[in-house]
């Protein structure tokens, strides 16, 4: 499919809107957003069935072929249904192992303190990766940990997470595992049957490449029985969302339902590119015609290939003192590129997202247009500040996978 | 302009899509959904400033002259903005007095015992209104009620609550008041420099017309001033929404960015129909219609004339055993209508919507099919059962405002 797509180019936006080369929202398909222009009953049987059908195609998407799963979509932006699992998972006396490498998995922590849940935190900074060897010892050090939290691809710097030593040292150990798996489901593997967990996060509006106005979390039916009155929050509720779709094929409360009309044609789209594999060939094609186009253009990554996730990349911000991000930003978005700011606490770095309807021909045309915008803002050359380039270098070698 | 409409019917949906006689999601303008036609950037500052419209409009039609309140959207159903309401500024030693009679006052106190906090219900059943006279007294009896809640359009019945006596009843006892006016605002009067509270919420896809996504919550700034830290959920925090938003102009989490645009015509529809007045006046030219064309059928309204809301009117099911709701509600939406079950405890009912894109012209039509259905029903007539007319029997005169 990604052979066909590169000789195919997508179709551009229309009405002339930019691309958003961001980690979400994202330039959806044309016919994503014509899945809107009509009205639906959310009490009515036809919505009831669409429901139905969403869940179903996300359990496939997520390979539970043992049927030991169920999905629960809960309304709200991805965030609420990392607090709705959470809440809902998390015993009033648990303790979480949260797994930090940026502002996603701060988030996490911040959430169960919001929920006084207990929980530890492995902060890595900015960027470095959680390893399967510090989560064992950690777990080996405190036995009231119940659960770990991990963020699969934490888009602050776009790193890929070892997720599968993570959920092996898990397993190890006999804890439960939660996965954000916000900006990566769909697009990068996360097989049940070969990582497993207890429960993951994903939303609408990230590598299915629907529009934003809900999430999802796909659970251990039996962590979903055993959940009841556990939830701190009524809406938040898992347990009983699904409760109630089982028994009435409806949301508890009013969904989303244009939103979900949207979803269900990308989910349609998802499948005609060959699922997670085709979707993930596409994005790192992306990834790589872009990040050797601006690497031609002298910018440098904040990490190593071996780290680089197909969803965002992170760039320094050169050390050329014409360079400046909100000039940058809007030389591109007048060439009809919407980047994205950096995340980093240490030095000045901005992201460019691959994921979205978009293809390779279209990731020549970003680095042209950073090619052109540089020139007009007078920077010679894309590098980095030595203080980036000392950030790098802390990536060394034994970290590697 | 309701006379205008009358003359220019408005247009049908696209696609023979049914008319959604329901309290929301509705039947929007096409207008509405074409704005979901592109993808926005959730960071750039074209969305901040659609955003900033969104929240200055809605201000405007509370009537926040002084500048007072602050308007706080709020991703998810409206639900979610009670429950972020409720959480974000009832302290943890506050109390509650619920005005319950139906479904959302249910809710509220369900919600105010997920949140652990205190609360007294009066729970006047089905459809019978809470009085100021009976909230002044709760008041007096017990000094530890910090807040009111009262339910504006209780849409279970669908009657129209006397907020303004118990308003008043509130005030004069120096506590505050919540309003769920969730399916009334914008169409029924709430002007707050008549009718004061501490907070309101709506939602996007009721009397505004939008598409469903997200709530709004329109609050004194002092209490959102003095509720920092003190909400139960990070997701639902109004306190920290309004913050983030203060300093950022963005939403904190992922907003539903093509709802939003929605939104934004919707609220341009909402000006040119001339605003609450106006919107009001078609809804209520809906409701005469209808409720005069079905009791010419023999259906028998479940409340007096004075306690009909312009939002939605619950019907008793006729007493004839050829009448199954199951089959009057495919009959219907056969001939283009999707009506809406009822939700009283004691006797049969449902319900006919009266908001949504829709004129007398449409409630005209309703009617026709309704006839038409009880023909093919073989009912005789719309009569209720014995039980049901005792039921309406209990609305006796002295409740009138």
């Amino acid at each position: 499919m990604a052979d066909a797509l590169s000789l195919n180019p997508l179709p551009a936006p229309k009405l002339g809107e930019p691309y958003l080369l961001t980690p979400g929202p994202l330039t959806t398909a044309y016919s994503v957003k014509e899945a809107m222009l009509r009205d639906w009953g959310s009490w009515d049987a036809d919505f009831r069935g669409m429901t139905a059908a969403l869940t179903q195609k996300l359990l496939a998407i997520a390979g539970d072929v043992a049927g030991e799963y169920a999905c629960v979509p809960m309304q709200g932006s991805g965030s609420f249904s990392v607090e709705a699992m959470l809440g809902t998972f998390v015993p009033r006396d648990g303790k979480v192992l949260v797994l930090a490498n940026g502002a996603y998995g701060l988030r996490a922590a911040e959430t169960l303190r919001y929920l006084g849940r207990a929980y530890t935190l492995i902060d890595k900074g900015d960027y470095m990766p959680p390893r399967g060897t510090e989560v064992a010892a950690a777990l080996v050090t405190d036995p009231a940990i119940t659960h770990v939290i991990a963020i699969h691809c934490e888009t602050s710097s776009g790193i890929l997470n070892p997720i599968g030593e993570i959920a092996e040292a898990v397993r190890s150990a006999g804890r439960k595992l939660f996965i954000d798996s916000m900006s990566a489901f769909g697009a990068v593997d996360l097989d049940v049957t070969r990582i497993p967990y207890e429960a993951m996060v994903s939303s609408a509006n990230k590598c299915i490449e629907g529009v934003p106005g809900f999430g999802f979390v796909i659970a251990r039916k039996s962590a979903l029985e055993a959940a009841k009155g556990n939830c701190h929050s009524l809406s938040l509720d898992l347990h009983a969302q699904w409760a109630y779709m089982q028994k009435s094929g409806q949301w508890r409360f009013t969904p989303p339902t244009h939103v979900v009309a949207a979803f269900l044609e990308a989910l349609r789209l998802h499948e005609v590119e060959g699922g997670v594999a085709g979707r993930g060939k596409r994005y790192t094609r992306n990834r790589d015609v872009m990040v050797a186009g601006m690497r031609d253009l002298g910018f440098e990554t904040l990490l190593d290939d071996l780290w680089l996730s197909p969803i965002i990349v992170t760039f320094f911000c050169p050390a050329d003192p014409a360079f400046s991000f909100t000039r940058f930003y809007e030389l591109m978005k007048e060439r009809g590129f919407i980047i994205y700011p950096g995340k980093l606490t240490v030095v000045d770095s901005f992201r460019v997202g691959c994921i979205g309807r978009m293809d390779e021909h279209v990731m020549r045309r970003v680095v042209q247009a950073a090619a052109s915008a540089l020139t007009e803002m007078g920077v010679a050359s894309g590098t980095p500040p030595a203080a980036a380039l000392e950030e790098r270098a802390k990536l060394a070698p034994s970290n590697a996978h």
